[in-house]
């Protein structure tokens, strides 16, 4: 059936699959201590073009999130995000269930606004019983967000400033980094964001990989101990190569960057095709994740002939419906629900 | 270079690379929630020849003893295993980090013994000061053993009936359970187990599989919401295919325990060739992993040629070295492997 | 120097120490295994006229609140609050500490209110994503509240229906109690609560102990081996009598209702000292914490003849102070107040 | 009943009370923003002799290792304790609950061996899987130990000498801490610890009080933000009066080492009259515990008459039975206890 409900419907990209069976009968050792672990590391490094940037290999999203925020905060530290923020949401308490509070601010179109985080560590700090409260030890965002919008570099500027001023780390999501880079609609690079923030993560899943997210921190400010770390929290894989394969694919010639830009580009032509047709959007996302406002019958509908992802009532007739676009999304694709819609 | 050095140094299958390829291009929901993970369930509830098992897919040992651990005790409770247990040794204090203590008593060759644990649940409960203390909530064996040893039919029983009696359950950690299967010395067959303990994981990481444990509830005893649990340890695929396709793989048509069979013929005739050379063995170990005594001066040779496992010192002159076989062992590496030694 | 900072600022009440002098020498077990813990449960039962209480000693609020909530949730639970209940705000993390997010809903003058509860129960379950979000396992409310309000019978009726509907227990946390159950405007009973909710707790540091508190839980549903949950806390006391002699104490003759009301008298005195002299107040308090608007200038001489709580800032010349009156304040402190102000 | 079932079978010393009753009705800040916690505090570091010791006062035992250890430690290290640490033996737990392994050692006559320790970290660090496991982060001993030995100025050296060599902190549980320095046999004094260790704690509870113990960090190295961090572990008292008042009389005019003395002196009584009727002493303690061995029958009887600590069985016959005496032992309660053994 025709899906749009997620940019994780499919497997890996085919290259992927090539160079894991290419490389599955050679012996290596375990947990990452494998050429071509080391090889990913050496490309995305270069990808970062900064040689301060130290590069750790994760399985999924949600476990990135909660180690890397655990292991920069002190236990009586929580992260400050927006309420939408996925680990505020989604993430089935994981950050609590390593002991920190999520300190939620409103959203604006999911992001977070470098003024009011300002004026909450400001307010924090003036407040004679915050030693009774839990100190806020990190900013964490999405890039894109939930709902697929960017920061632009003066957004995620004033962010860093705010950070650097209250000596708190910035930790910027990117589950869908490749998705954020490829934008039309962005002035951030790869190499912006290893001078935005303190460390920064390149999603895999989402972007044509079976699994794995490439952690990076962005001036050698790697936690002590970070592989004890990952393996106390269940993290670590013990055929490492199964990430180190799968990224040094991604980041030989430019695959990560191409296949996010197909992506892109066909989220582009889904939306024309929407508007054209009188949809309205609910939020102008210029990522692979478009939201758009339906009739509820129209939607039943729909329903029938394509998976997408229920997002929230609009009003009384109306609902947000979120279509998705990946890596492996085609024309032909676009075409049958150019038909359906 | 020829390798030994531990039964997770090569890829996947090539079975499942195949699977993988044939079902990459299929859209399938995320999370578990696809038809392969669907059937893989399905495929080993056969094979243990009981219905009331519950079957469920984790990426990885540690996190999968973590997991299946913290999710079946409550928090005053901790865990008893032999001072050997992997949770008691190399897993970075995962199971402490969850909030539990382990219980570690005496190993006999990697193994509990029974009577031993009866003693310290009787000892324990008649102690006045035992609600001052970590209540035992559960006993954790591995099979096969850290040793390569296996329990006996008997023994698996005698252990159960303990728990019965104390009313807590037993969880048996089968990272390498396809060895211990298939050994030409065991008496215990997959359906056994599942009348012999509460829970058990059937390994996929040491064999054949890139990762993924598959966990097995015995009588639909899964703790309620183990979902969420999951999610809450960030160890939930968002392609939850990539567990499911290759435990498809390797439940069909009895992959699992050919490929076990054929690391056990493998071992037994690295076993034979290690003896037959006067060498002596530090345990005799009925299953993958042999260990072996060899002088240090023979050592520094034999390293330089193929890897292997240092283990521990044996004495003044003489070390222990483990060798693992696996499913992808070949006689030519055997044959390599004589000429060296 | 005069004050009104709150209702912690003195000893303990004279009798307690009388109690404590007279029993000092006596040889006692420990851990609470004494005559006197016994006869203040005892004494405390009497009191809730209800034959299922179950009643135990913790040393003060966030410990009482942090052990109560975490020992009643499963790790994957969550615990519904308002955004302004002292959980949520002045405990350090202390919930997220022991791995449970704190669902923060509006707070209506310190309140939840019941349908807002309700409404958010049934989103939260029909939501399809709801298994990767954190799960609702209790409600907890404060009564009185941090602004002094307090819930009728009707409206802790409600919330206790509604959590009835969901299955999920109703906690209270009673830190000020007796100034809850001696207001002239409440239509709640002690022996009422026993059936309003789960469990909730008799606050004695703010209400004439040295530090402690009793938690009752209403239908003997004490959570399995609670006793050594409270020492895996650190919540444990060796001499035990210290809690046992001051709740015998308060519950003996009526005390702790006395003092409370001596609180209550006070607290509508000053009340009505401050609107006789045209200040404005905050919200209508009918309880010891009684919040007054005051002109910037004036508090700046106030400050230097009485100690306050300053709460938040009012408006640009005006800000929110709280003047909190205790078992221990007299007509004197009433007759210097009016002086200053 | 005439009872020397522990040192914690009265209340609190005279002194304490009165000083309790004399400051009972002044006002005064809470948390610990007393004018006696400061003196308190300031007469600490006084008998210290040492200006850059910092003080914290904490309720009781349990909750004082808890926190120090947890708020000392990374996320992943353990503390080193031996086996029969209380730590590691009658706290529920407390450690492991926030985390972090108890690495057991051999106990000598209660003690940890310096050169085993040496050992111990040296092979932790020389294994190539020590990544793998729980880093060594903290050594935890008691003085006196919960066999009542203590340690000699030169052995506390030594273990200094190797926390220094591998860089974690030394400990010191000195819940019975008065009747480690009084002792008759012990060449360490209050100030030798300041230099002996980086962080110990003077016992309350123990010693004279309802509760309390003043936890000294030995060169102005408490953790950053402590205060939070205890109050996040609900170990935050609102009268923090009820603590400085205590230790600001136990160490007013040498209180705490005059009745700490008596205990010492009535000890030594008892084991005299014990061994001049022909008793067995289990262990040789040189403080308030003795620990004798009693024929089972002569045991029936002498339980009829006097409160002891039961501890273990000795033999078929005999069993191994703990008198403790305290600050309140009289010289009246040892000739009760003569005519009874």
């Amino acid at each position: 059936m025709l899906s749009f409900e997620c940019d994780y419907i499919m497997g890996a990209h085919p290259k992927i699959l090539e160079n894991l069976i290419k490389t599955n009968m050679e012996t290596m050792s375990g947990y990452g201590n494998d050429p071509y672990t080391a090889s990913a590391k050496e490309k995305i490094r270069a990808a970062c073009q900064n040689d301060e940037v130290d590069v750790r290999f994760l399985v999924g999203g949600t476990q990135t999130n909660k180690i890397v925020i655990d292991s920069m905060l002190a236990k009586y530290e929580g992260v400050i995000a927006a309420t939408t923020g996925h680990i505020n949401v989604h993430e089935s308490g994981a950050i609590e269930a390593s002991g920190h509070k999520v300190l939620a601010l409103p959203a604006r179109e999911g992001k977070l606004d470098a003024a009011e985080v300002e004026k909450y560590l400001e307010n924090f700090w003036a407040d004679g019983t915050c030693e009774h409260m839990v100190l806020p030890g990190m900013v964490y965002i999405s890039h894109p967000t939930e709902y697929g919008t960017l920061y632009s570099h003066a957004e995620l500027k004033a962010l860093k400033a705010v950070c650097e001023r209250y000596e708190i780390p910035l930790f910027i999501d990117g589950a869908r980094l490749g998705y954020g880079l490829m934008s039309k609609r962005t002035d951030v690079t790869l190499c912006d964001l290893t001078h935005l923030c303190d460390v920064f993560y390149i999603g895999g899943t989402k972007v044509g990989a079976f699994c794995g997210e490439a952690v990076v921190f962005t001036h050698n400010n790697a936690p002590k101990h970070f592989f004890t770390t990952v393996k106390q929290n269940g993290a670590l894989l013990a055929k490492g190569r199964l990430l180190g394969v799968q990224f040094d694919t991604l980041f030989t010639d430019g695959l990560y960057f191409e296949i996010s830009k197909n992506a892109i580009d066909m989220a582009e032509k889904l939306r024309q095709m929407f508007i054209s047709r009188g949809y309205s959007l609910f939020i102008d996302s210029p990522t692979n994740q478009q939201f758009i406002i339906i009739e509820d019958s129209r939607l039943e509908e729909i329903k029938k002939q394509v998976r997408y992802d229920y997002w929230e009532r609009y009003d009384d007739t109306r609902s947000v419906v979120r279509f998705a676009t990946s890596w492996a999304t085609t024309d032909e694709d676009l075409k049958k629900l150019a038909e359906i819609i």
